[in-house]
Order: structure tokens, then C-alpha cells, then sequence
């Protein structure tokens, strides 16, 4: 595998490098003290530094490579010629020996990491600070306006990663309530938010309680935030919403 | 006053007819066997119809004239190419001797007539048909898709209006629960509601407890509705989702 390493770590794997309909892909590893964080970044083809950046966290079961994922990201270069990054959740994609082959398994594993391993969510918002800060530092993305979009468990993790990022100037999250073993930590998070927010939720979400992302809502800190709810399950999302969510960031960050 | 009246009943003042932007603005009252409506239709300068119309229902202690009122029916007619249409809401605006000279008043006495008169949302749903009748016969309007834009009192008596009207395609409604007097028929319009809906809420409303609207989301029978809350008060609506909501219909009612 041809690779090179960037001065801030970003091992960049070259041969894995795409470019589409003026979108440029490229998968990178990051070495954060012997934990390696595969990510990928998207960048428009020809835009000056520095960029917006877009910090998508997947769902459970998924991977940085998820099709909504990859769609949200390119729709970020493409509409609004900003940058965006994306990496495995914890235990999912190619962090896993199967590569991400066994959604299931991760989504299972995931739910008792979450219950039983209180320093999961401390790690991931550090691996997100490292790939933030060295993915801001390809000459081709800078340090632009920043913004985090993740549902579900991209709202586990984003919630406390955007609860600890200053940098951090608005935020798409959803599919997720109040609940669960880090309740206590949940809420002091969403009451710490001061960006402008858009919580996205599933009317009838089989997952996650009604009330909990109300209560979620509620818990928020920020002046500016913003309740969407449509019917349906948890996975239900309408295409609506995706394009609401894109703009809303779109709009917070436009330089 | 130089008017004329035209084969459907409307009678057109012709002095209070301006234009302005793009923007064709017509007074008009409907008599309805010896009950007056008093209007306003407006239309773009220069477009074939049938045109998309939206019956635009004003908050109480308003009038058909309210700012946000106008602003919201010019934004449709410059934005989009559509008609909208205005009329004065039960005891308010020139249906009151005062001309609509006091909000307070008019506001106070509807809610007594809410409380009090069974009949006024039955009264307000025909007056709305014959309006809408008598609009769409107009030549330059003509019978295009057809949306309901109402927010407070534009909800109570626009929730019947659009449970009753078929022709109905899409709604914007909100700041309103299933509460007072009328609870049950709120709850079966809602029930009985086909079309698309987003429904705007104040998730610090003095008016409306927090409740009372989620139960509302909760009993639109449309399959896509949509609920969208904001920090504040009842009248703190953001302008972002003015403009979502002129989106959202115009979205639905694109020819």
C-alpha cells in the first residue's frame, strides 16, 4: 500500500485516494499514541484555504464508509464547497478485525460499550480533537469555520465531542435522548451547548423514548436551537431532513 | 370608494389597489348572505394562471393586514409566483366598528368567543370556502394547487378550515395545542388531517402549554407532518423558519 505521512500524523493512504464530480476523497489513518483512528476526508477539488469542516459522526452499526454518511459529506463539498471528515465510531469499521463486515455484532458491542466502559466516550471525543486538529492542518483545508453533523450513536459521541470543542460553531444532532447509563453526563453536556443546534427526532423511534429527546431538547443550553421531529422509526429519517440539516449547517458557517 | 363587484360576489375596491415589487395588492369585501369578509389577494404582476394560492390565517389581535401577514403573502408572490389571500379573522380587523384599533379588545373578546360561541369555527370555515371560491374565479388566480398558512388563531380556526377542505394540499399551522373549549374537535380535525403538515411550535409558550402541542403533533393523521420547535415565547418565532415555512409550502405546491 503506497502511503505518506503528514507532518501532524495523517498517514495518508494514497492508493485509496478518489476523486468524483469534483469531490476528493481520501482515506487516512491517524496514530494517536498506538490507537489508530482510520478516517476519511473530503475536500473539493479546487477551493482555497481554509475551508468550513464538517465533523460527521456515523451511526451504530455503520462505518465512516455508511452511504448516508458519504452522501452528507459530498453534498457538504459539492453544494457548498466545504470540507468534511468522518471516522469510526468506537469498536465499528476498520477499527474491528472483520473491517466492519458484522453490522450487527458492532451495534450489539456497541451498546454494552457504552453501558459498561465510562471512559468510551472520553476517548472518542479526544481521537475527534486529534483528527480535528490534524486534518486543519492539510494545506488544503485550514482552520475554517467548524461544524459537527452525527444521529444516534453520531449524537452519543457528538453531544460530548461538540459539549468539548469551543471550535465547535454549530451542530446537527438527533436520534438520541437522555438515557441510559450516562444520563447524568448527557444532560450536564447538552446544558454546557452555547452553538446553535438542530436536534433532529424520530416521532415514533423504537430506540430512544419520546420524552428522553424531548427532555434532550429541553436539556439544551444554546440560545439557538431547534427541534425537528417527523413520524416514523428510527431509521425513518426523511430525505427532507438531510437537505434541512446540510443547510442549517451551511448557513452557521458559511465564511 | 370606487368599486366593482365581480360575477362570483367579490367586490373590489379599487382605490385601496396598489402595486409595488412585482406585487399586486386588491382589497376586497365578500358578502356572504349579509355577512361581510373583508380581504386582501395578492398576485404577481405578471403570471399565467392558475396560479398556487395560500389562504394566509392572521393571530389574534391581528388583522389581514398584520406586518408579518403581508410579508409572508408578498414573500409568496415575489418568491414563488403564487397568489395568497388574507381575510379578517372573527372580530377583528374591519369586521370590528373600530377598524381594528384594539388588538387587546379584539383579542380579549375572542377568546370569550371561543370559549362561548360553538358556532364561530363553523362561521370561519365558511367564510373561508366562499373566499376561496370566489378567489379562484378570479382571472388572473384561477384554480391552482391550493395551501394553508396559519399560525394561533390562523391554527384554530385553520385546523378546521383544512380538515374540512380537500382541496387542501399542504399546511403550515402551529403555536397551538388541543386545549379549551373545543378540545375534542381539535383532536378529530387533527385526527381526520391527509396532508402534509409542518406544524411550528414555542417550546416556551405562555399561551399553549408545551403538552398540548406535542399531543397535537401526535394526532395529525397526515402520514408526512413535521413539528419544528424553538426556544421562546409565543410571538418569538424565528424568521429562519418564516422562510421554511414559505419553503415548505412552496415545495408542496409547485405546479
Amino acid at each position: 500500500v503506497s502511503s505518506r505521512t503528514s507532518d501532524t500524523g495523517l498517514e495518508m493512504d494514497a492508493a485509496q485516494e478518489t476523486s468524483s464530480r469534483g469531490v476528493r476523497e481520501r482515506r487516512f489513518n491517524l496514530d494517536r499514541a498506538g490507537r489508530v483512528i482510520p478516517g476519511l476526508v473530503w475536500t473539493p477539488e479546487d477551493a482555497p484555504a481554509p475551508l468550513p469542516l464538517v465533523l460527521i459522526g456515523h451511526g451504530a452499526s455503520g462505518s465512516k464508509r455508511e452511504p448516508y454518511v458519504v452522501a452528507v459529506a459530498r453534498r457538504f463539498v459539492r453544494h457548498h464547497g466545504f470540507a468534511a471528515v468522518a471516522i469510526d465510531g468506537p469498536i465499528h469499521g476498520d477499527r474491528r478485525a472483520d473491517g466492519g463486515a458484522s453490522p450487527d455484532l458492532a451495534f450489539l458491542e456497541f451498546g454494552q460499550l457504552w453501558r459498561d466502559d465510562p471512559t468510551m466516550t472520553d476517548q472518542m471525543v479526544e481521537d475527534w480533537r486529534a483528527v480535528l486538529d490534524a486534518v486543519r492542518d492539510l494545506g488544503d483545508v485550514g482552520a475554517g469555520p467548524l461544524g459537527w453533523w452525527g444521529l444516534s450513536m453520531g449524537t452519543i459521541i457528538g453531544l460530548p465531542v461538540v459539549a468539548a470543542e469551543p471550535r465547535i460553531q454549530a451542530a446537527v444532532l438527533g436520534l438520541m435522548g437522555i438515557v441510559g447509563p450516562t444520563k447524568k453526563r448527557i444532560e450536564a453536556d447538552a446544558r454546557g451547548l452555547g452553538c446553535p443546534v438542530l436536534l433532529l427526532q424520530q416521532w415514533d423511534d423504537e430506540l430512544f423514548a419520546r420524552q428522553s429527546t424531548l427532555d434532550l431538547f429541553d436539556a439544551i443550553g444554546s440560545k439557538e436551537k431547534q427541534l425537528h421531529a417527523n413520524p416514523g422509526r428510527h431509521t425513518d429519517v426523511p430525505p427532507d431532513e438531510f437537505e434541512a440539516t446540510t443547510a442549517f449547517l451551511a448557513r452557521h458557517l458559511r465564511p
